[in-house]
């Protein structure tokens, strides 16, 4: 895993370089364009989409060392570094991996500068760009894989693109429910965080039948995945997510945890989950929310739901008859991905 | 001209309704998301860019019947769809196609249902999301594409975000030199505007011997067309353009008319000049500034550099050996282009 993580950076890197050098010698003000994302993927990442879309296509027959394999595993990278950008500009995320978000770093290079305009306004477009650029270079990677690579990574980006829009619509609405929380899980992430990336590896390694039997492993896993980071966003160490703990919560964000905590929830707690999709919720309201989760079983509940599902993609798992080295990986990076601290 | 344009609208709503269809059915909330995507397209543009990618391809020998063609043809404006609603919540422009830009209109929504959160912030957000789609969508309907045709699709998109950059940062500088202007009027929009929907259709018409002479004709013809832009985005009418004039003004926008303004501007003009990128820029100001450029001889330079750019697009058209009909649809065209009041 920690071999292919290290390939796509490299490969990520060498994209943005030979981009940077034209563009720079065309307008020097495009240096930074490349710089930014450059840094931004460099800044870390568990680079789970590449290692399942990589042991995907090697438990498919591919030897690894396919090119075409590399470039869809660096594609699905520097996709997430999109979704990531333009997400912590629709949040208002002040926080990523440890660092400002990329709109809050040139907002303020821009107030400090002086310059003209609005520097929140200034911030975001230039996020948006880093973002779009993102986008567009993901892209361009894929460009020689094969139809049905291609048509899983279409679909793939509208998933994300409606995904995101239920999450910003359901973020600003009233519903609450359980269905629509795990709806969001599905789609904002499960999806092109594992099943979608393993069926890219099955693609580019040409096996179509396997498509079916990576959707009962990595649909479970997915959401599991989703739920853990919902989790981590109210109850994770800010030091080791990198974004502070308590966003989901200002931002009102439809996750399972607060779907079940509403449910739950009477009384004064009804008063204090009432105040969550406030931008001005403070830290205690916070730890109160945390201890509120803790109590009415909402936490104990999401737990649950990640250990079925887990358990759900490993009965799927043992069923293939895959060479036992590359189940143990696949087995590792469904630990990686739902039983992490960061 | 009429008869592509008409068809591409029709090719977008079906793709658009194919999509919403499923989509709502998963999530009632997903509807809006395909709806307002088609009713930005259905509002109005002159379809320029499918324009010219059409006549591109028959120039070099397509039937125009070909459904490459018309998918390309409808990826272009999708293309630009995405440009435009990006660009509207990075300049903060509140009007387009004489409507609310799609972040006021859901940011109005947002603040009449009294949602929570941030109203801009949601408005923002969903805007976002909307030019993600139409990027998305673009992009699927260049799949079947050839190779060649991939290429260029990549470039122009790489080309449309570096050369936005610019602008941005730019609309933010200092730097009123007109060769900045007449770079960024060529990246931002000359190239995906006219030279590179004239190549698509000379790759899709598989003749990789036109694409050197679609750069003669298509690129002074693209910086026309921004410069025409640029006039209209300060002496434009609103009932014609769309969009409030002056805007330009108020965002600080790199263009020649400005940047030939600050040459020749001086004592109080000076002042006056020096406004240029204030948002708070009043109508009485736009109309002084107006005056100045008239007085001072800019929009007279910048229209004769029109006039110049189009005498050679139109001395390259000369050169072809292309059907007399074709000629004159592409002459047609370049009139269109350079010569509007929208």
């Amino acid at each position: 895993m920690s071999l292919i993580a290290g390939r796509v950076e490299s490969r990520i890197h060498t994209v943005l370089a030979g981009q940077r050098a034209g563009w720079a010698a065309e307008q020097p003000a495009l240096a930074e364009l490349f710089d930014g994302l450059d840094a931004f993927v460099a800044a870390g990442g568990k680079r789970l989409r590449p290692a399942f879309c990589y042991w995907g296509a090697v438990a498919a027959g591919a030897t690894g060392d396919e090119p075409g394999l590399l470039d869809t595993c660096a594609a699905l990278e520097l996709l997430h570094a999109f979704a990531l950008i333009h997400d912590d500009v629709m949040d208002g995320s002040a926080t990523r991996r440890g660092e400002p978000a990329v709109h809050i770093r040139f907002a303020r290079e821009h107030a400090a500068a002086g310059w003209a305009g609005e520097s929140r306004r200034h911030g975001e477009g230039l996020a948006i760009l880093t973002g779009d650029l993102a986008f567009v270079l993901a892209d361009g990677l894929l460009d020689a894989a094969p139809a049905s690579a291609r048509r899983l990574w279409h679909e793939l980006r509208v998933e994300l693109v409606a995904g995101q829009w239920v999450d910003v619509v359901a973020s600003a609405g009233t519903d609450r429910s359980p269905a629509l929380a795990r709806w969001v899980a599905r789609y904002k992430s499960g999806r092109y965080t594992v099943e979608r990336p393993l069926q890219l590896g099955a693609a580019l390694a040409g096996d179509d039948i396997l498509l079916a039997g990576y959707s009962a492993f990595g649909a479970p896993l997915g959401q599991a995945f989703q739920l853990r980071d919902d989790i981590l966003g109210v109850f994770g160490d800010p030091s080791e997510t990198g974004k502070p703990s308590g966003d989901d919560l200002r931002e009102g964000k439809p996750t399972l945890l607060l779907a079940l905590g509403s449910e739950y929830a009477s009384g004064t707690d009804r008063r204090l989950i009432d105040r969550v999709g406030s931008p001005d919720l403070d830290d205690d309201e916070v730890a109160e929310l945390r201890s509120l989760f803790e109590r009415c079983g909402a936490r104990a509940m999401v737990e649950a739901e990640i250990e079925r599902l887990v358990m759900q993609s490993e009965r799927a798992l043992a069923l293939w008859a895959i060479d036992p080295d590359v189940r143990d990986q696949l087995h590792a990076l469904a630990a990686c991905a739902t039983a992490r601290a960061r």
